[in-house]
């Protein structure tokens, strides 16, 4: 069955035909007598490093996101409501895991797998952040960490999307420095064969409406850090509570909350079998953090589409479109350039990942500069609206207040900015 | 009773105590055998330049917005909700178009008005958007292009917060070049002694809950932008619409709308006598861009307190509170310095208005600067807040998405820049 | 002959043992269980997009920029003094004109000559202009649009670095904008066959030294932009000079100078034959600037090297490295990213070019992007050395410096971002 | 006798007429109906901060700096020499240790001092600092911390610019951190009341040519930092040397040096009688960063002034001047803000001081600040000048290598941030 799932996949991953937009303006090159104009979609001309099913799975997803997600965004971020379905819709198209071999993922390249959550963030981070906590943070986890029995036994789920998975590894008091963790594991004192786990998860994406929780937590008797799989519907009542954070200034259309955990009964046989300390949560921080790396740009391009598009249509002073102003051309030149040079950095690492050639720091480097440059660009670019911004029909404030908590999770830039300083300089400057 | 109405707006002025937060951590001057220790709330001591009923103002106003607007704002925001009693509380302290003499207003200099101004935006911009369009706009018009009877008319229930004024200069098509507008005042066709308005005004601050609309138009028969006021009580059903604008990302405390205007009939003693072509709104935008520059830095202090605060609780990496970490520091240091410099300059802009001195140049440089660097700083220090940024509770969030429209209305930073290249240089770079 | 100096050249090239440097911190990588470690001099493995042979001529000429050129620098440097005799050496290296075929060219690819470029500028980048002039902008020139009698004249002796060449396009007056240019070619009024050249050009590299002359002038016949060889050996007594301009403020390891055209005479066959406007002296600026791309990401990984050992050297507080403090640790990652992605970005125009698939517009984009950030980040990184900047045994005051120019020429930034303006939006906004 | 120099010094600072630049735009106010029209030299009335007195030691500064000091420091700059006889000529102006009661000296409020010195800073900051180490450095420590002995026996011929002072605390090892100083003082093993001197400092500004020098060293017996008043006449051969340093990539119309002293004696009433640790070396200090946060403001002004005219006499595409373009536009606008923003401030401080209300974290602000934005700036507006900007006659890039060095002496930007860092959260991040 997995095998057929497996091959599912990518058939409908590479059904669809490419979307229309990247390649069009490629086509009057010869006016200039260059073989190739100038895309402003594609200045560097990345596709030109993606095979042919890359950029098959990028169509379909950009399809998928366009047609069906970007109609339903508004209404979702203006009311803080996510839409649950979106998980199996994007399970049906292999969208999740998708670099995942087997238990019904598509097996894609890493490259793949980051188009997809261009594709995805280029309509909203928020739905990028539910995909990529069901993908990147469980699935990777369990693929990775998982005994072939937890494997089995929930990835298949997983990749349908009939399972909403979440990751808790941040507390309260513990943002940017998890190995302070308060979260524990006991031995149940009463039930033979689980484990006892007390503390509590904050910003978790998806926890509120989540089915199986990977949860961190320090592992009483040893005091290292475990993995463990928490199934909501084996939680006696008060061991469990996901409450949601409402009233949130970014990430509307994505749910987070809280996961509460009181003496909550956990079996043993769904910890996590080898993996101790951070390496767990960091391979799967990882993982996800190429993603964003990935993502951002796609959310970057999108500001970038729809400030050029105002631009021209926008008349100001004598009749000129803003688009003929220096000072906004500037802005527009500026974010095309570092959209095109953060896909190209995020496209390597994720060549290297494939290969086995990458390290966290490749990652800490692109994640903070994608994030950093993306959240950059849409705030100058919002200035090209004027007061319009303000209104969420352009949605670039959408995009310019998410990307600030993209910039922020997973790795501050800061935090980053310290990994990657040490990593030059061989001395550490945390403390 | 102008006369006993002013006397009593400075008396409420001046009776709350200030408060000790100002004044505080400068007792301990001698610990460094300097007469002064450096106080981090005015580090350069811009109280010093202020008089003692200046200061008096100040805390009066201080006092109210801590204690009366502060508790109000969250559920303002998230509910985009303007409370229209607080002009009527604002006004019983004479805080509404205090710089103006007579007529009820508490005649206190433009500094003590932008010291009213500095501590309104310090709880939100969007509360000060609903004053600042009361004070600087419509009765600063009134005052100073009405004639006699419209003065006497209007300003005394303006002074009050009886009546809700606003004004409509923007339009739909013309953001940053009003002199485009297409509002046109004709003879009306039917009723003599009437003018007949048409056209569309957006982003109007009150709109929907104004009494008086100070709407500027074009008077066909010269082409000439002339002002009018438009009582709302006055006009036929039909002829007048002021639908709210909705679900805007920022700015969620004030209410914000559109005036529609067909056919709408407005009797010829509410236009403005004199006053032909920009002078008019512009010097009453004029007057309001100088608030924003005393306003923006009471927001942008706000977040530094706030920053700070955050900063010295937060522990993490060995129990170090984040206030110990070099890339912190410099984020304080940077916006301590310019909420600093900004306060002086507005400051002294403000003291040469009063002597008759100033340039509207100096005004855009001024709301200029202070607007740019009270959104950057308030964006860098929204970053320490790490995820918690995100929770509408730490207030930050809410400041930065404000300051993002401040930079923008009232002249969006780049046409002040060309303002002032075109001061500089005597070369204009509009078209 | 030329067939053996064909041969010899790749010889050479390939001749030199890669150094150490760049491979050497890449042996621990199994210590954190990944298959490649973090190398901060190429942290995302842009080696990895190289063949052997164009790592090989790096190697090649790092080499001898490092051996050679490296010890001559400051004495150059602080007198204004370029060493005629680095041409040849280049030229028996096989550096000049690297990517030209034939010819006794080395025939290596866009990206092999853009790494040549980079060692070259790690070390000056007035060096590194030296040796565009004679590449980029003189070879490329002669090779792309003359004859085949002017290519079997002169490219032979170019490439080994006995005949100089210039390239004259800019004048006095007439910068960013060539087409404005006032040099002109008539019929020369006595010497039959000749044509007449009088004119100005300035800021000319290498001018005062050079043998042959590439200068663009109008055609008096035609009012078309034409393209010249001036042999200075063939021109009378008065009819060119070439003084050179002095004290400059950076590039001093350069010799810069006019070309001072009156009445000077050029024979017809001197002209090249087809290309006319700006198509010609862009083809070439587009070459030089594409290396320029790849030059200054050379100077920016020497101050990053030096800033690097700087900072891990000196010690503050407490004998803590300065490397230690976040505030320096921030400043070396910004660095080592921007030259990461610069280098991935010129890599990736690069093997476009090679393919056929560039355009004018790509080269703009990461000559502009390259340029400010190097200049950026060198600036930022000189502040790690404190006053000891001000030695210029320390270099990167030098680099500063010469990467303002290398920022300005070729393209201001601002030009260039009007350039991508136009492209992304279809409109102009240079008037 | 000091009587008299007294009174003369003020007498010719007040003789000059106050030059016409600064107030000459002012005249057609009425143009707009604004009592006062914007000058784009003082775009906030700064000088409407100023005594008359202030204002006439101002344009004496001013007249002197442009007639005597301008046409001298090409040369100086380029050849790396200072001409001895500018301190004897400032003298005589009453332009050394103006603010001094005594002495000879002019007694002027600390807003005159200041003024001084951004006079100087406006033809270059090697000639300020030349004058500052003499002021600020030298004349500063010996009255506020010498015996009425010392002072009568220095100031007056310090005063007079006969007599050359320097400042020694910064040694090689210890730049930033000048408490981890290694020279030392001990009882002279064989002149009876001597102490004997050894250590290196070095980067001390005029060391080569001063006849006097205030250095600081720990006493031995004490581990105590003490300052002491070398004078070079009565140095034994082999005990003091102060080789120039050459080759400076900035400051070069200054001279630079160290001090080495080998066991060079000192009479023991040459010390500083009652001041320990750092409090003596860092009030000097202060002192002079108050002048630095004027002169920078001196320097940046002078940029914007050229940058001004070359944009309205440079002429690109369709006879444009440069400042009719919008990208020049907005670098000027940034700068005159900067620059009008900056001297405001520093002239609070500097009033303060004269009140005996400043704290030194207020000078780390200014001093900050101010260096920061005029190398900011002057790097912008070194743009405006394109490859011309390379030429030393134009005077911007001397500009800009001298602010990276006055950004970084006196406390780099970062020390600086980090002491305001500390004042505001009460925490120290230094290690």
């Amino acid at each position: 069955m997995h095998r057929s799932m497996f091959r599912a996949a990518p058939r409908h991953l590479q059904s669809a035909t490419r979307l229309p937009v990247a390649t069009g303006s490629s086509r009057n090159a010869s006016v200039r007598g260059y073989a190739t104009a100038f895309n402003w979609e594609d200045p560097l001309v990345a596709s030109d490093l993606y095979t042919e099913e890359e950029l098959a799975i990028q169509d379909t997803a950009r399809q998928y996101c366009q047609e069906r997600l970007l109609p339903r965004v508004l209404d979702a971020y203006r009311n803080e409501n996510y839409d649950r379905k979106i998980l199996e819709e994007m399970g049906e198209l292999g969208l999740l895991g998708s670099s995942i071999e087997g238990y019904g993922c598509a097996g894609a390249s890493t490259v793949a797998s980051g188009l997809i959550t261009k594709e995805v963030e280029r309509v909203d981070s928020g739905y990028r952040s539910g995909m990529s906590v069901q993908s990147s943070l469980a699935m990777t986890g369990i693929y990775e960490f998982g005994t072939q029995e937890q494997k089995d036994r929930f990835l298949p789920d997983l990749a349908k999307g009939k399972l909403s998975g979440c990751f808790g590894l941040t507390e309260p008091n513990h943002g940017s420095d998890p190995g302070s963790m308060e979260t524990v594991a006991r031995e149940h004192p009463i039930k033979k064969g689980y484990y006892s786990l007390s503390g509590a998860k904050t910003w978790i994406t998806n926890s509120p409406i989540s089915d199986l929780m990977l949860v961190w937590a320090k592992l009483e008797s040893t005091g290292k850090i475990r993995g463990f799989l928490v199934e909501r519907s084996r939680c006696p009542p008060g061991t469990l509570e996901t409450p949601p954070l409402k009233n949130k200034s970014a990430l509307r259309a994505s749910i987070t909350g809280m996961i509460q955990m009181d003496d909550c009964p956990v079996p043993k046989e769904n910890m996590f079998p080898d993996v101790e300390g951070l390496k767990g949560p960091f391979t799967c921080l990882n993982s996800a953090r190429l993603g964003i790396a990935f993502g951002s740009m796609g959310a970057l391009e999108d500001c970038l589409s729809r400030a050029r598009t105002y631009a021209l249509e926008r008349k100001q002073f004598k009749g000129n479109p803003l688009a003929k102003y220096q000072l906004i051309q500037k802005k527009l030149a500026d974010a095309a350039t570092d959209a095109a040079y953060g896909t190209l950095a995020a496209t390597q690492v994720a060549r290297l990942k494939d290969q086995g050639k990458h390290s966290p720091e490749m990652i800490s480097m692109v994640k903070r500069q994608n994030c950093d440059r993306a959240l950059h660009n849409s705030r100058v670019l919002q200035e090209i609206f004027g007061g319009n911004a303000a209104s969420d029909e352009y949605h670039i404030g959408r995009h310019v207040a998410n990307l600030f908590v993209v910039q922020t999770y997973e790795g501050q830039s800061d935090i980053h900015s310290l990994i990657l300083g040490r990593a030059i300089t061989g001395v550490q400057a945390f403390v």
